[in-house]
C-alpha cells in the first residue's frame, strides 16, 4: 500500500506534470478502478436483464429501455445478419463490420469496379447497390417452449428416437408459430440442450443495399496478420440500408422498395468513451461450450482443432498460390481465404490459450470434485453417477472415428463440385418426403434460399484448379486411412493407387457440377432420373450418399444421448457449485457488459485500450495489408482531426478494448455507452480471448471495437460522406 | 490536468485497492517522475564528471568516488575485456556477460564436457579453468596529447602524408609511454578525429579463468530471437577471475599464479533498484557516429548496412545448414553465427529505426541550416564552406567503390584460409620494416597476440566446407562486378567461368593454410621464401596483396582528409548549435546515467521496466533457445524466491530497462545504483535503441540489464554456488 507521505508526494509531483505524463497517471488510476468494478462472465439472454442490476455496474438509463417488448427499446435497433448490425437512422441505415459485408462487396466487385479494393460510396439512395444474399433479421419476441418440446419424449425411447421426436416437435412448433404470425420467421433455440428450449419470432428484411464501404486497406487494414490481435488499426465497418415493400412488409429486392423504418434506432455519440467507462453490447453470439465436460474439451484440444487448423492452413497456401495467377482468380479466393484464416488463427489462439491457462487440467480437477459430490449421495449417484463416464466414452469414440469423418465432412465442405453433386442427390431424396420430415435445408421454407446460395457461391468463389487440388488431397488422406476405416467408394476410385492425378483430371473435365444452373435444375428431379445420369461427380456423390446418411444417423443418435447427459450435467453442476448458469451462446440475442480497459498479454507488456491514427502511420508500409491510401496518410500528417480527438491521446482513436464477453457472431455488435448511445462497432477479440468459447478471464478477455470517432473521421475527412453523417444526426 | 476533485476521488478510491492495482498506480506515478527527471544523451569521458552535477540528477555519493586517480575510486573496479566487466570481490572475481565470455567457454567445451550447453561451476579455486585468449584491462590514467600529436603536421602536407605523420607520431608517443611505465600498455585514442587525442595507460591482466557459467539456456535464453528485444529473460552473466604472478605483476597463465587483488571492487546490493531509480554505468562503449555528416549516414543507410546485413544473413543460413551435421560442427559455428546474427539484427534495427525517425532527412535539414550559417559570414565561409560538400563527395566515391571493396574486405574477413594466407604475406613484408613503421598487428608488442589468435580461431571456429562455400560465393560476386571494377587476380582464377566449383575444391584440397602451426611458421620467413612456395591459396594471397596495399593506401589518404574535414565540422557545428560536444564513443572508459524506466515501442503498447520469473515460464517451450532447465522451472513453480523478491512484482525480477546512453562495448558494464553499488549487469539495448550509434532518444533509448536479483537467484537457488555468494559478501 502507498503511505500517506506517498500520497502527498504524489500530489506534490503532479504539479510538475506535462499532459503526456498525466495520461499515464490517469491510466494507472483507471486501471485501479477497473480492477474493482470489472466486468463479469456472461452473454445474457435479454430476459436476464432485470436480474443484473446494471445501474449499479454503471448503466445510466432505465434497463427496461434495453429490453421491453412493449416499448421502442434498443432491442429493436439490433439485427442479425450472419453476425450483428444495428440501425442508426430512421431510414433503415445499418452499421455493421466490413468483414460481415465482405462477401457481398466481393460479389458485386469486378476488376473494373473493384469496390472491395477501392471502397464504395452511394452519393444518393439511387446509387445504393443491392447486397446479394444479405438479410437483416429483427428479433420480435421469444418465449420458453421447453415443456412443449420435451413433452413428446416417452419412456423407453432410444436416444435416436428421442432426438428424432424432439426434432419433429420443434418443426411442428415452428410451423404453427409461422402460421399464426404471417410474415414472421419462427425458430426454436436450444438454450440448454435436452433441457430448455425457446421459440423466437423474427422479421427478416430481404432487400439490403450497400451504402458506404471503406477501401479494403481501411476496412481490412492489417488483414490476417493483425486479425485476433492488439494493437489494432482496422476500420472494420460498413454502412448498409434495409429496404421493404412500399407497404412496409419484408420483400426481395425491387426498384419500388422503400427504406425500412425501424421501430427504434441508435443515437450516435461522436464523443466516444474514455478508459474505465461502462459499455455494453447487444448481439448474436454464435456458440460457446462452457457447460460441456472436460472430455469434450479434450476431443477439441487434442483431436479436432489441431487437425482442422492444419488442414485450413494447407488450403490457404493452395489458394494463395492459385491467386497469384491474376487479380480475378485472387478475388475468387478472397472470402474463402479470409474465412479459413480466421478459423485457423482462432483455433491456434485457443490451443495456445488453453495450454497457457492449463484449462483442461483445471476442468478435470473440477470434475473430479463434482464426481465425488455425485457419489457422496446415493440418490445423486443413481441419477448422475454415469453422466461423466458416459460422455467420456462418447467423445473417445468420436476421436477414434475422427480421421474418417473428417474426410467425408471436408469433401462436402471444401470441394464445391462435390458439394453440389451431393446437394442434388440429397435434395432429390429429401424432397420426396413430407415437408416436416425433410432436413432443414430442403424444407419449402428454406429451399429457395439454399438454391440461391449455390448460384452465389459458384459465381463468386469457384475456381476449378483449386477445387481439383483439394479433392486430390482428400483422396490422398482417404488412401492413408487404416483398413477398417476405409471409405469404400473412395477406395474404389479409379486410379487411387497408381494414376490418381490423371483420373481426377478426367473426372473434373467431364463433370457439369460446376454449372450452377444445371445443378439447380437437377435438384428438382426424381431420384431415378438422377441415378441414370452419366456425370462422374454425381455418380460418386450417389455412391457416397449412404455413407453420409449413416454418419447423420450416428450423429443424431449421439446428439440425443449427449443432450440427455448434458442436461443432467448442467443440473448437477448447478447444484454442486450452488449457482444458476447462463445458457451457452447459441446465435440468439444476448447482452454483455464490461469496461473500457487494457490488459497485460505477457510479462512486462501492457496494452493500452485505445489506438490512434499515429499507429496507422507507423504500420503503413505501402503493401497489403498495410497499404493505407495516400489520402488518409496525408490527413494524418496534416493532423486533420475534424473535432474527433480523443482527449486521452490528443489524437483520433481508431480501435478500443473492453472487457465484455463476446464470441463469433458478435461481429458488428453496437458498442453502447452508459446511456445506450453508439460509441463503437465490435469486430474482434484479442488473441488471448479466443478462449472465450470455453471460459472467460478478467485478465485476458478483451473484445475489440472500431471507435465511433474513427468511423466518423473516415466518413467525414476521407470519404466526404456528409449526407450520411447528417442522416445519423452528426453535424 | 486532473482536477482537485479528481485527486480527492483518487485518494478515496485508493482505499479500496488491492496490491496488484497499486502496482499500476505506482507505475503511473513513477512514469510521471521519470518523465521529468529523465536521462540525457551522453557517454561521458570520466574527466567530464565534475561538470555533470550528478548529485542533482540522483547520485547519492561524492562524484569523486567514481573518478579520482588518487583514490580507490570505482574506476578501478571496471575492466575492458572485449566489452566490459567489473571486480566484485577482493580476490579478483569479475562479473561480465555470458556473451562476452561465450567464445572462451566454447573453446574449452567438448561434446563430452559441454560447458557451453550445461554451464560450469568451479567448486574450488583449483577447479577454475583458464579462459583462452581472454584478458582484462584496467584503465590506469589518461591525459590529453593533442598538441604532441597534431604538432607533427606541417603546412603543405598531402592528406596521406598528414595521416602517415600522425600515425607515426602516435606510435612514438605510445612507445615512449610504455618505456616510461614498464608493465603498462599505452594507447592513444582519437577523441575527436583530427582534433583531439588522449593517451591512455592500461594494465592488462592475462590470466583469466572461468568461475561460474550458467547453462546456455539461461545465459543465452531467447537466443537470436530475443536479442535486441524487450521483454527479455536472459541470465546473460558469467563469473571469471583474474590471476597474476605471485609478485602481483600481470602474467600469462601459470599454476603458480595467484588471484589478483584489485585496488577497489564493487559492493553487490541484493535489493536491486525500483522503477524511477537513478542508475549509472561505467564501461567501454565501442563506436558511435553522432558527429558525422548526413552524407556518411546516407552511405551507411543506403549502401553499407543493407549489403552487410544481407551477406551476414546468407552466411548464417549456410552455417546453420552445416551445423546440422553434428553437434561438433555446430559448436564450430556457434560463436561466428552469434556474431553475425548480432550485427545483422542490429543493422536491421538501425535501418528500421532511422527510417521511423526519418533521421537522415532531419540531419540533412540541420546541415542545410548549418551551411547557411557558414555561408552567412565570409570568414566562416572561407574556413568551413567546402567541408560538407567535400565530405559528400568522399562518401559518394566510397559508395561507388563499395561492391569491389566489399569483396576484398570479406575475402580476408570471412574466408579463414585466405585470411591466414594473407596474414603470412602481410607479415613477411611488414616484419622487414623497422618496428615503428609496421602496421599495428605486426609490431613486436602485438605480434605474439596476433599469432595466438590464429591458433585459437582455427581450433575453435574453422570448418573447411564452410570456408569453401563462402569463398565460392565471393568468387561469384566478383564475377558479377562491372568490367572497370574487376579484381584481376580473381578474374583470372581458373574456372571462374566454367568449372568454378571443381577449381575451388582443388584449391582447398591442396592448400595448407588451415594448419595453424604451419601458418605461424611461415609468418617468420622472408618474402622470397614465401614467394617460392607452391600453396595455391598462398599464391592467390600473394597476387592480391598489391590490391590490399592499394586499398589501404586509399583508406589512409581518405582518413587523413576526412579527419581534417571532420575536425572542422565539429568546430563549426559547435559554434552553430552553441554547445560543446562530448566525443563519440571510441572504446575508452565512459560514464552514462539514466533512470529505471519503461517505454512505448509503438501505438497502444507500453513496456514495463522489469521482467519476472513468470515470463521465463511463459516463454519456455522445451526447445532452444527457450529450453529452460527443468530444475529452474521447478523452482519457479514452487515459488522458491530465496528472499530476492522485487516488491513491485512480488516475484524475482529477471531483466530491467533504464534510459542510459550505451552502445556495443557496454556489454558487461556494471549497472550501479545511486550509491555506486552493483544492481545489474548491462547486456543489450532494445530494438529501437540500435539507433543509439547515430542519435539518442528519450522516448526509445533503453538499455537492458540482467537484474542482480536474478544473478543471485540463479547462483543461490539453482547452482548452489554459496561459496561465491559468500565471497561477494552475500549471506
Amino acid at each position: 500500500m502507498i503511505s500517506k507521505a506517498g500520497y502527498r508526494e504524489l500530489i506534490r509531483d503532479l504539479k510538475y506534470l506535462k499532459i503526456s505524463a498525466v495520461f499515464f497517471l490517469i491510466l494507472g488510476f483507471v486501471l485501479v478502478l477497473g480492477l474493482n468494478l470489472s466486468a463479469d462472465e456472461g452473454m445474457y439472454p435479454l430476459s436476464e436483464i432485470p436480474r443484473l442490476d446494471l445501474q449499479s455496474k454503471g448503466l445510466k438509463i432505465d434497463p427496461a429501455l434495453i429490453y421491453d417488448p412493449a416499448r421502442r427499446s434498443l432491442l429493436y435497433a439490433v439485427v442479425q445478419m450472419g453476425a450483428t448490425g444495428s440501425f442508426i437512422s430512421e431510414d433503415g441505415l445499418i452499421i455493421t463490420n466490413h468483414h460481415v459485408a465482405f462477401g457481398a462487396v466481393q460479389a458485386v466487385s469486378t476488376p473494373d469496379k473493384d469496390y472491395l479494393k477501392n471502397g464504395f460510396l452511394a452519393r444518393t439512395r439511387a446509387e445504393e447497390i443491392p447486397a446479394p444474399g444479405r438479410t437483416a433479421r429483427i428479433t420480435e419476441s421469444f418465449r420458453d417452449v421447453s415443456a412443449e418440446v420435451l413433452g413428446v419424449i416417452k419412456k423407453g425411447m432410444s436416444s435416436a428416437e428421442r432426438a428424432k421426436a424432439v426434432e419433429k416437435q420443434i418443426k411442428k412448433i415452428v410451423a404453427e408459430a409461422e402460421k399464426a404470425n404471417p410474415g414472421k420467421r419462427a425458430e426454436v433455440a436450444e438454450m440448454f440442450p435436452g433441457k430448455s428450449y425457446w421459440l423466437f419470432l423474427y422479421t427478416d428484411l430481404k432487400d439490403i443495399r450497400l451504402v458506404y464501404v471503406p477501401p479494403l486497406a481501411v476496412g481490412n487494414f492489417g488483414g490476417e496478420e493483425d486479425n485476433w490481435m492488439w494493437p489494432r488499426h482496422t476500420g472494420d465497418f460498413t454502412l448498409l440500408r434495409a429496404y421493404v415493400a412500399p407497404d412496409g412488409s419484408p420483400a426481395e429486392y425491387s426498384e419500388k422498395n422503400v427504406p425500412f423504418k425501424p421501430r427504434t434506432y441508435l443515437k450516435v455519440n461522436p464523443e466516444g468513451v474514455k478508459t474505465g467507462d461502462f459499455v455494453f453490447l447487444l448481439g448474436y453470439p454464435g456458440r460457446t461450450y462452457r457447460h460441456l465436460p472436460a472430455s469434450y474439451l479434450a476431443f477439441e484440444q487434442n483431436v479436432r482443432m489441431p487437425a482442422v487448423a492444419d488442414w485450413y492452413e494447407w488450403q490457404i497456401k493452395l489458394m494463395e498460390k492459385m491467386g497469384k495467377e491474376s487479380r480475378e482468380v485472387a478475388l475468387k479466393h478472397d472470402v474463402r481465404i479470409k474465412g479459413l484464416a480466421n478459423t485457423m488463427k482462432n483455433y491456434r489462439g485457443k490451443l495456445a490459450g488453453l495450454k497457457k491457462l492449463n484449462f483442461l487440467e483445471l476442468k478435470r480437477e473440477e470434475e473430479k470434485k463434482l464426481q465425488r459430490f455425485i457419489l457422496s449421495d446415493p440418490r445423486r449417484q443413481e441419477i448422475y453417477g454415469r453422466v461423466l463416464p458416459e460422455m467420456e466414452k462418447i467423445y473417445a469414440r468420436m476421436a477414434e472415428e475422427f480421421p474418417r469423418s473428417f474426410i467425408l465432412d471436408n469433401l462436402r465442405r471444401s470441394v464445391l463440385t462435390f458439394q453440389n453433386a451431393l446437394m442434388v442427390v440429397d435434395a432429390v431424396h429429401e424432397r420426396q418426403k413430407p415437408d416436416l420430415e425433410r432436413r432443414s435445408a430442403y424444407m419449402d421454407r428454406n429451399f429457395q434460399q439454399a438454391k440461391k446460395r449455390i448460384t452465389l457461391t459458384m459465381k463468386s468463389s469457384f475456381y476449378l484448379p483449386t477445387d481439383m487440388a483439394i479433392f486430390k488431397e482428400l483422396l490422398k488422406k482417404a488412401a492413408a486411412l487404416p483398413d477398417d476405416q476405409k471409405i469404400e467408394p473412395l477406395s474404389q476410385f479409379p486410379g487411387l493407387e497408381g494414376k490418381m492425378e490423371e483420373a481426377v483430371e478426367r473426372l473434373f473435365k467431364s463433370t457439369r457440377m460446376s454449372e450452377a444452373k444445371y445443378v439447380l435444375e437437377l435438384m428438382d428431379k426424381k431420384p431415378e432420373e438422377i441415378k441414370q445420369l452419366d456425370d462422374p461427380m454425381l455418380k460418386l456423390a450417389w455412391s457416397l450418399y449412404p455413407e453420409y446418411q449413416r454418419m447423420e444417423e450416428i450423429n443424431r443418435a449421439r446428439k440425443g444421448l449427449l443432450d440427455e447427459l448434458q442436461a443432467k450435467l448442467v443440473e448437477v453442476r448447478q447444484a454442486f457449485l450452488g449457482k444458476q448458469f447462463i445458457p451457452d451462446a447459441n446465435g440468439t440475442l444476448r447482452l454483455t457488459y464490461g469496461r473500457v480497459e487494457g490488459y497485460s498479454p505477457k510479462d512486462a507488456v501492457f496494452y493500452l485500450p485505445f489506438t490512434s491514427l499515429k499507429g496507422i502511420e507507423e504500420k503503413s508500409i505501402g503493401q497489403p495489408p498495410f497499404d493505407t491510401p495516400a489520402g488518409i496518410l496525408d490527413l494524418i500528417r496534416q493532423k486533420k482531426y475534424g473535432q474527433l480527438v480523443n482527449p486521452e491521446l490528443k489524437n483520433v482513436s481508431v480501435c478500443f478494448l473492453y472487457s465484455t464477453d463476446t464470441t463469433g457472431g458478435n461481429s458488428g455488435s453496437p458498442v453502447l455507452n452508459a446511456r445506450g448511445e453508439l460509441v463503437g462497432v465490435n469486430f474482434d477479440r484479442v488473441w488471448e480471448a479466443t478462449i472465450n468459447d470455453y471460459t472467460w478471464s478478467q485478465d485476458f478477455s478483451r473484445s475489440i471495437g472500431v471507435d465511433i470517432r474513427y468511423v466518423l473521421w473516415i466518413m467525414k475527412e476521407f470519404a466526404g460522406a456528409k449526407h450520411l453523417l447528417k442522416e445519423m444526426g452528426i453535424e
